[in-house]
């Protein structure tokens, strides 16, 4: 897509820090790391959100993922990461073209997990009845 | 693994809330949601972390996943979900048994992203060198 910035990226209209290439995806620094070594692993090309993304290249990313998330863990020298993928804005998504963080993890890094609720007698059912029936 | 809290799910053991099943995996509610329709994919197989999946499985699990996620996207009527995997205990990972987390987000859910730093001159070329090095 003409003004997406990853595109652009892929393009290499605008640089990035690289840390892997292939001819189906993309693998850089996060300018803005939430911890140093913060990297994201794109496909090269654009589809917004894991919903749009062809099985073929879904299956490509996440074996790749894990050889990336390998080197983040060893260069970085850290004993664990989370692997992240907003979808829509909601969520947190800012570029809208489908993407992977892979965020290095310190004991001392201060980031807090969500709070977890609980379910009321029932609703859990209701809710697997919603889940089950749209899938 | 005996004492894994996911292989007794996957042999019915403990009692879940299913919404998917295949030969290779299963998706269940967690039962601490973070928000309503919160759910957990699960290889049947043990594997501790990513880093430990076999690529085939990989790839079955992330081809369910944005099925699973769509019917729970649709199921909650929301507009937007992360999708989150973590990988060791300094990640918040607290059943060692891989699994991959589907949170559907509201707008007004409060849930707040990692707050995110930057390089400084130099320091991104140092880590792109490090994980490089790695993969």
């Amino acid at each position: 897509m003409t003004d997406c910035i990853f595109c652009k990226i892929v393009k290499g209209e605008i640089p990035s820090y690289k840390v892997y290439e292939d001819d189906k995806a993309l693998a850089f620094l996060d300018i803005g790391p939430v911890n140093k070594g913060h990297t994201l692993i794109i496909p090269k090309e654009h589809h917004e959100t894991v919903l749009d993304m062809p099985d073929e290249l879904l299956a490509h990313i996440s074996i790749i993922t894990k050889k990336i998330a390998k080197g983040v863990m060893q260069g970085m020298e850290v004993k664990g990461f989370n692997i992240v993928q907003n979808n829509f804005k909601v969520s947190g998504q800012i570029i809208p073209h489908y993407h992977i963080h892979i965020i290095p993890r310190l004991e001392d890094d201060g980031l807090k997990t969500w709070p977890q609720g609980e379910y009321k007698e029932n609703e859990a059912e209701e809710i697997v009845k919603k889940i089950k029936n749209s899938i």
